[in-house]
């Protein structure tokens, strides 16, 4: 087992996360945090609670900080810019892929190795089989401490030097998360309203998580290759549903205007022309912003 | 095996499944279309075209009907209604609770046995494993039919008298399906914009699919309980990241009206101080429609 010494800056729920896995995995860990407080449960199981930014980098040739987003990044590391110097910093905290490269630039001129990542998946993975995380950067420097960071567990995956791929991924896949979580939050408000509790929706509304990854090389297939047919299910089937469930939910008074969003994008294609093509024609509706249209 | 005649209307891509389903499983099959042509390869697969509804549905102790909304069922049955008293009318197409009440209380007053129903699972999977089938009606018209109904395959649940049942479902799971589509679809045009295809996105939103049943008791836990602790992730962090997310793709010139959407109300649970409350709040949140609030 190695020993190297890291330190985490940032202790919001993934920040502990991930210093509770790197202690686990027997590295020494110092941390720090705005709000000192939250270290608590991490000095209890053997951390080191640093009084300053520069004195936390100081203790580890490697540095990972996971906070609210980068211009907390910023506020944190500036003033430390010096203490880093000649160690790596690893980014953990989600944000643009144009931040991430900024970000980046500002780490070469002033001497810090650098890693951008992204964490897929809810603290609770971090350190066992189910995290997923996404690294770029160097690949010298992500091998330098590939094994290291293989205590925060599951899968790790480098995506390449351009220090924005990571971010690019987070963006688009946390895109297709945070909007598929306020689908199923107005599930569960709209069953609520007809009478069904979250708990008896919860089986079903698994089989509907299922689906989307067992339809998803073909989707994503048909969109590489920029082909949208409507052979087993038609844009104008899909805005008949989305109907249904804007007027159920209007009628219970429920704010409904995300699907109401939703359902513009396909009616859009649909006075485009493409009332029978499949779904997947909306990755091409998307490209114009209504304001602009 | 059973030999119950089966009579199916409607033969969009579901019908044409559905009717499929039945000729497999050995049944003698009558099909009717609005366009006729669509019944072409089903003929060929031994179902006979009816010339009219009256005929197709007086060939069947059972029809099933499935077409794009009740208004299209409505035109189909009205002029059918003295062929179907007496026999059983299975509806398969997806509309609101409301109109499924309605729907019963019309083939109630015509003495035509009826069950409403809803599919949760795409053409492909009917007749196979996969499938998954939602009946609402009189328990005793559907256990009269339920070994041919089988046919259709996987899994079939009876969700009681009321005839809404089934729809309520419906829409509450097609809430969920259709808004993780559209979530889906932009993420897949953002990861275009940053130069990832979607076959590249694919493995990773695989694993975001994969979440939302993994998190699925515990949220719907949070929610028939009424509360929404903040402990492992907070609506201040996931608007934050819907920053990031809006931010990149309206640099690309993407239309975000549907995140927005979804941001403007973990805005409004932010400013009623809810920021360190997890994202189940939402669903309180969502029972304020905006313009009303
Ligand atoms: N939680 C998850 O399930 C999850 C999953 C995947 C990715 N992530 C990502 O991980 C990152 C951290 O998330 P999180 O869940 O730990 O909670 P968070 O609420 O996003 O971040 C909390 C952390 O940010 C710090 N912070 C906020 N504003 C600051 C400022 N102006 N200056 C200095 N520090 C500041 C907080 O310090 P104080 O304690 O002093 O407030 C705390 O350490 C985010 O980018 C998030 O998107 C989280
Ligand atoms: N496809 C799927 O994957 C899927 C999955 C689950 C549930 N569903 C539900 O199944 C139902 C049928 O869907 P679908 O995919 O087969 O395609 P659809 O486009 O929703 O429906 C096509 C069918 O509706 C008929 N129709 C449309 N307007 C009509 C009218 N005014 N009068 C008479 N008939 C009319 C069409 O007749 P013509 O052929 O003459 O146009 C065709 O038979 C929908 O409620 C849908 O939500 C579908």
């Amino acid at each position: 087992m190695t020993t190297t010494p890291v330190t985490v800056l940032g202790l919001g729920p993934m920040g502990q996360a991930l210093a509770g896995a790197f202690l686990r995995a027997g590295h020494p860990v110092t941390v720090w945090n705005r709000t000192p407080a939250k270290a608590e449960p991490l000095v209890e199981q053997g951390a080191r609670l640093a009084a300053s930014v520069a004195d936390a980098v100081a203790a580890s040739p490697l540095t990972v900080i996971c906070v609210i987003d980068y211009d907390a990044v910023e506020t944190i590391v500036t003033h430390a810019a010096d203490a880093l110097a000649g160690r790596t910093l690893v980014n953990l905290t989600a944000d643009t892929p144009a931040r991430a490269r900024a970000m980046a630039e500002w780490a070469a001129a002033n001497g810090i190795d650098y890693l951008d990542g992204a964490i897929m998946t809810p603290t609770v993975t971090i350190g066992g089989p189910d995290a997923v995380l996404l690294y770029s950067g160097p690949a010298e420097v992500y091998e330098r401490h590939r094994a290291t960071l293989a205590a925060l567990g599951g899968s790790a995956t480098h995506l390449g030097a351009d220090p924005g791929r990571a971010a690019a991924h987070d963006v688009a896949l946390l895109d297709l998360f945070w909007t598929s979580m306020a689908g199923l939050m107005h599930a569960f408000a709209l069953a609520r309203e007809e009478g069904i509790s979250a708990a008896d929706l919860a089986p079903f509304a698994k089989g509907i998580g299922d689906l989307i990854p067992a339809l998803l090389d073909e989707l994503a297939a048909e969109v590489d290759r920029g082909e949208y047919p409507g052979d087993t299910s038609t844009i104008e089937s899909a805005a008949a549903g989305m109907d249904h469930i804007i007027h159920t939910a209007t009628g219970h008074g429920l704010d409904t205007t995300v699907l109401i969003a939703a359902r513009a994008i396909a009616q859009r294609a649909i006075a485009d022309g493409h009332a029978k093509d499949g779904f997947t024609r909306l990755t091409e509706t998307m490209k114009g912003a209504p304001a602009t249209r």
